[in-house]
């Protein structure tokens, strides 16, 4: 393991936490609160390091896959915990695990709380939440690619960029990686700042706009009110719900868009499944909580909202689904396995998982029909790499291991079954609310410590698509990290770097 | 498509359901019960059908895994359609679409019944609700290789005994596949047989012993009273549990013990880490439900017979464990998807299909560490197959989709989400029982034609491990079938015979 730049890129982020630590700062001031002290007193401390940190160059920058994976890993612990630090000092959260949860939330882009009145928190603090969901929407190692000087080559950043950017297969989009990170981070911060410029126009306060439409980009969903977004008027419901689906769509469909690639962009299989999907789900909620709404306008419009709140794993509401009838309930249930696009800033499975799945499932069935028949798999009018297809079946089933192990560490609280349920999938495909007990009117905080943290383990493994976090748990990182037998290591893997 | 063959082998099913249908006849005497009419009705022209097929023998006996594949599908339904109609005859089961949920249950050896009250079946038809249980367990194709003179060499019986048998992969115990078949059978009966002695000897009555035999060979679930096993003593109790758990092993395992290779039996890591999960689920039942017990004892002894029952997925009960604290509730679940060993009468995923995929996950992981390290799955000593792995992956992506779809179709019903989910995983796993509505004191009654369809499919689609079922909706067997295109299929598939 090359030590010296999982050091320098981690202390890269804790610098730029102290950077971002700025911000509810400023929100502080404007707003003339006294919790700008507690956010300073987390934010100093970690400039220091960073800066400090950026003096000693590592020897050399080119590292591997398992340094990428490790990374980022390490680096959204590491975010998630110093991100808890304020909440828990301000005493807006009196103890560290319940900012431990609500951080993670944050990040991950969950938007589960743990907080029975998110009214009684400062503007600084509510707009905290906000923003690290724009934070991790679309990634801080992407973010750091975009403008700090990592030498090493693309080939050693894309390991960084594979470890934090979700779906199946990440390409780049423009030759260099540099570039794509920017150009991805451009089309994530103009369309953000399009939607609060609509939400302004609709009626919402700036800090009400900045807020839901930051939370919004990152598919987060912490609302700053307890009604979540029941209370706005159906023009700004509307709105989120446009750029909720929009954010769900993999970011490559912009760029083919902005680039004269129109065709190309229409013809993503993905895209076209994922707005089946949504169109599909509001249709069988819109009928099916007919009879309870208040005419066929307001059944389409929190149909609309909450399907596309789910699918793309934001998590804001504006109706108790918890109270619908059971096929609508079921429908949101299997949307949170399924999720939205990989590419884009939400969670899940993702469509394009489950394309590729059903093309392997059909693949085996005409395999015992024509056993010698050799058809490559196809997505998109390219023929998919083999090796794509392996590691996504894989995906499948260590999501479904990390889902039961998760259910068993829950089981010990006497909960039902619903519950229990619902609250792994929410954090694992980072949704935020689930049915029953922890529907979208109630929230997380009635769980004990040991819940918790399985429960913030599920967000960051959901963020991460699982093998990053999972990695920090296997013994030859850690051996890799503190023994002297790196060398062999090394060499049993047949890489020996002379340099 | 060799359609003759196909033809010769539904023929042989028929003829043989013709020989099965004269046991439950057999009862109708013995208890003086008008009930054989019925019987005899079905009776007699399958065995007419099967006897004319028997004179007109196929051209060529050789047939490919898809001919295996669609022959397994069509049998079962076409058992599971024949065996629902004396129910329904003696107006026991007025409705047929009830029948044929009842018969496929038992065949598939799910166990799960619409009957509100089961002692008001007939002694006939309650002992061949338990016999359907017998042929489904061990499989009837296996039982057609042991006993019909099925020419065409090894490899084209093989494919009939891959698409039946449980499991990752399918191997020969001894050379010769009849021979295998045969020992199968001998080692299957031969438990059953010492089962329903010490039941015998433990106090049940000759026809509460063979039924209770019968069905627990089978690990089906069909009890004879509507208390399940509840009103027996401890001792048949144990003697149940124990033998579930005995046929809830790989088959192997006897067979390696019988013939002096007791130290492969006991290197299998499937039957280890099944122990290990038996042993671990008990211990924590216990705890959990001992304070609602009388005693130690009671506690232990309901927490081995449950945890055995749906762990081999028998589904026989002694509490009603719907009412007992969450975790445990829990834990049942859980057990319900991994489910019995492969090789051995009982369904779900199968403990070595998630032991192989634990060992996919951890080489996935592995290989981001050391990427260019090139590492065999090793299980019990020897190299997996890479396509084994690869099946095994699919299997579980396939599994889930055929989950989450049957769950949506559920979900038309207005029910609580855990009688759904557990409807759904306690058919598709062959258990028998779920939770709440359709816990072990309940049954399915309630579900309506749509949803028990869907049910029927996921039995069936359970028992034969998904692929055989699913290729009966691929279009290309059915234009292999009735279409002139056979030839160009061929010759596509690179398989052209000249004979």
């Amino acid at each position: 393991m090359n030590k010296s730049v999982i050091r320098f890129i981690l202390g890269y982020v804790i610098g730029f936490m102290g950077l971002f630590l700025m911000l509810p700062m400023l929100v502080a001031f404007i707003y003339h609160e006294d919790v700008w002290v507690q956010y300073a007193l987390v934010a100093a401390p970690c400039l220091v390091l960073g800066l400090i940190n950026s003096y000693f160059k590592p020897k050399k920058f080119s590292f591997y896959l398992k340094e990428g994976f490790f990374c980022t890993g390490a680096s959204w612990v590491v975010l998630s915990a110093i991100g808890a630090i304020p909440l828990w000092l301000t005493n807006e959260i009196p103890h560290y695990i319940d900012a431990l949860f609500e951080s993670a939330s944050g990040f991950t882009t969950t938007g589960a709380s743990i907080l029975n009145d998110v009214e009684l928190l400062s503007h600084a603090s509510l707009f905290w939440r906000s923003f690290t969901h724009l934070v991790g929407g679309m990634g801080v190692l992407v973010f750091l690619l975009t403008v700090i000087p990592l030498a090493g080559g693309d080939g050693s950043q894309f390991n960084l960029m594979k470890a934090e950017s979700p779906g199946p297969s990440v390409g780049k989009l423009v030759p260099k990686l540099k570039n794509t990170a920017q150009m991805l981070y451009l089309i994530y911060l103009g369309l953000c700042a399009l939607e609060i410029i609509m939400l302004l126009c609709a009626g919402m306060t700036p800090f009400e706009a900045i807020n839901t439409g930051i939370a919004t980009a990152g598919t987060g969903g912490f609302g700053i009110y307890n009604s979540s977004l029941g209370g706005f008027n159906v023009a700004c419901q509307w709105i989120v719900a446009a750029f909720m689906f929009i954010f769900g769509i993999n970011f490559n469909f912009y760029y083919y868009i902005l680039f004269h690639h129109a065709r190309d962009a229409f013809r993503m299989e993905e895209v076209r499944m994922y707005s089946l999907l949504t169109a599909t789900s509001i249709g069988i909620i819109t009928i099916n909580t007919l009879n309870s709404s208040k005419g066929l306008f307001d059944a389409i419009t929190k149909a609309a909202f909450q399907v596309t709140s789910i699918q793309s794993s934001t998590g804001f509401s504006t109706a108790d689904f918890n109270a619908w009838p059971q096929t609508s309930r079921c429908v949101l249930v299997l949307l949170m396995f399924i999720g939205a696009c990989a590419g884009s800033t939400g969670g899940g499975i993702k469509v394009s998982r489950f394309v590729l799945m059903g093309k392997a499932v059909h693949k085996e069935l005409t395999s015992y029909i024509h056993p010698r028949s050799v058809k490559k798999t196809i997505m998109d009018g390219k023929p998919v790499n083999h090796e794509t297809v392996r590691s996504n079946n894989v995906f499948f089933g260590t999501f479904m291991l990390v889902f039961f192990v998760s259910i068993f560490c829950l089981s010990f609280e006497d909960l039902d079954f619903s519950t229990i349920f619902t609250s792994v999938i929410a954090t694992l495909s980072n949704i935020g609310p689930g049915l029953s007990l922890v529907g979208p009117t109630a929230n997380f905080g009635f769980y004990s410590d040991f819940s918790k943290i399985v429960l913030i383990f599920d967000m960051l493994a959901g963020r991460l698509e699982l093998f990053p976090i999972l990695m920090l748990f296997h013994p030859s990182i850690w051996n890799d990290l503190f023994n002297k037998r790196q060398c062999k290591e090394l060499k049993n893997s047949g890489k020996i770097m002379i340099k």
